[in-house]
């Protein structure tokens, strides 16, 4: 059993502390270990770290491997420019197959948090084991808590079978993203799923549903197979992405294929995907303050307020429903509930060209 | 003509900017100077350099020196612990008598703030040159807007002179910091003013003052005159004042005298004396936002705010009325209005003797 961590993400909307060089994955802004390190620690007892395989980014390569230094080198592979999941997945499905040809991988987002680690340990085992069966995408839903537009979601069918005691279902319909009217009435009719972006399959499975539903992606990755171990697989890697589509793997592949089957994630999961996830996501004191420089935190009639802010004293007065920041060279002041405007702020840096704080 | 300049204050209302080694008029919070080189720069057309003199305390000298090197040194007179202003303006008369003892003397703040420079002067002027006709102690008075319960207030007598074409009135009474309600019907009422706390008088008049209505004081003080220019001098002073009651000026001599006159200083005039007062005092974009990092400052529907940060990029997103200061080690985020409750973020820090933030 193999792992794949796709750390492509670049997480502007953790500025100021998630950077161009420094996408969210690589911060410490949950626990005083980095996103990545938790998700590798999280599947250690699971996956000997010789079988744990991390695509990433030219740019950000150098500092993810030394946040995780015990994962072989040649387990980090690089991507020349991101071209969203679909390639990635398939990249990574070469250099496993390599190895192990008929062996079982499952996929993971470098960046999301899970409560339950052994709750989620449990069901990636069951969802590789029902993998290892036969020619299904196995996908892990999680049962949503709200009509969230920023999510596939993927609607129960009957089930199929239980291993290790989990329940797995067939899908009846993929929905990526769909408007808001259309996720209400996913969570009023019940029996949706959020699509977490986590899957287990065979390599054959998986190779054989790109092959089927994206053949130009399985043409390109059969050029890169090609050259793999030689010099000029660099230069061919180089040369296919930029010819790549950008497509998701939810797009290009789970919202055509017939052999998908869910399983239920309830680990306590959350893609964190703003600061307010954060705040929400955060131990909180008696005011509703998450601060994570708690010595360094004066709060005065200060209430529901997130302080991030490593090592400078921080104090709130008479104010509350805040995120601050503060971060060597830019700080940020943002009304709850606002945070995912923070991308505005960093489209204005931009048209400033101030680039340093991008 | 001697000006005396009072830079005796602490400051903690302009914390995290103010510190306990770094009190308000050491400060550059309203413009690229510092206030107390604006206070000496706006007298200086007035009064020669050499003629004013600066009392401050033993742990202020060192950087006061620093920032107005053209003052000469023996122009700098250090108390070895604060009594309140009445010692203070004691004190300072001796040096003065020393040098020129019939002199007219005026006395100022450190750090006010004050609009019009050249009506300043004038009005200063007028009252100095009252002052030196006579046995009088001239104050400037203030037309109160709001019923401050911080202030002494002056109700204007009768008009007794003009000079240089300004009124002076003698004073029916003096009230220092009165209740709330007491405040308001003068307001009412309307012929009360603010004391300012800026004088001019001789010296003998405000020595004489200092006998009739503080004779332990002026017992004191002779103390200190008998050993002026002796070795002696800095241990009498240290000793003298260990004795001295904390008194002000107001309490101990103006609530008391009879030989009081008032000229109304019209010249916009504001004690900075909370980082509110200096939001209203400053100039501010089309949003309201008063920040001293215009280019280093990105707000997005933000508004109303003030924003102290001298070299940091500072984001504001979907708030407003707020005071933000960040220092090198110390962040500030108060709603506006409540910043007369920052010296209770000083007081926590004191009883959590956190020592370095004070």
């Amino acid at each position: 059993m193999y792992a794949v961590i796709m750390a492509g993400g670049k997480g502007t909307r953790f500025w100021p502390k998630s950077r161009e060089r420094m996408p969210k994955h690589l911060l410490d802004i949950v626990s005083p270990r980095t996103i990545i390190q938790e998700t590798i620690e999280r599947i250690a007892p699971l996956i000997p770290e010789e079988n744990i395989l991390i695509v990433t980014g030219e740019s950000h390569a150098d500092e993810l491997m030394k946040q995780v230094p015990h994962i072989p080198k040649e387990n980090i592979i690089i991507e020349p420019l991101g071209r969203n999941t679909a390639p990635c997945i398939g990249l990574a499905a070469l250099h496993i197959r390599r190895k192990s040809p008929h062996d079982v991988m499952v996929v993971l987002p470098a960046d999301h948090l899970i409560h339950d680690a052994p709750r989620f340990r449990h069901l990636l085992s069951a969802a590789a084991d029902m993998a290892g069966r036969g020619d299904f995408l196995v996908t892990i839903g999680i049962r949503p808590t709200s009509p969230e537009t920023g999510y596939g979601y993927i609607e129960k069918g009957d089930l199929k079978t239980a291993v290790n005691g989990e329940n797995i279902y067939t899908v009846k319909s993929i929905r990526e993203k769909p408007p808001l009217k259309q996720a209400k009435a996913f969570l009023k009719k019940g029996g949706f799923y959020w699509n977490s972006g986590m899957f287990a399959w065979n390599i054959d499975a998986i190779l054989d549903a790109v092959e089927k539903w994206l053949p130009k992606v399985q043409a390109g990755l059969e050029q890169i197979a090609g050259t793999m171990g030689t010099a000029g697989e660099k230069e061919t890697v180089r040369r296919v992405y930029n010819e790549f589509p950008s497509i998701s793997i939810d797009y290009g592949v789970m919202e055509k294929a017939d052999n998908i089957l869910l399983i239920e994630g309830d680990f306590g999961w959350s893609d964190m995907g703003s600061w307010d996830a954060l705040w929400e996501a955060s131990g909180k004191d008696e005011n509703g303050n998450a601060a994570n420089c708690r010595d360094l935190f004066v709060g005065v009639d200060a209430r529901n307020s997130l302080i991030h802010s490593p090592r400078k004293l921080v104090t709130l007065l008479g104010v509350e429903d805040l995120i601050v920041v503060d971060t060597e060279d830019a700080l940020l002041i943002c009304k709850r509930g606002s945070s995912q405007d923070v991308k505005k702020v960093v489209e204005i840096l931009e048209a400033k060209k101030k680039k340093e704080y991008l």
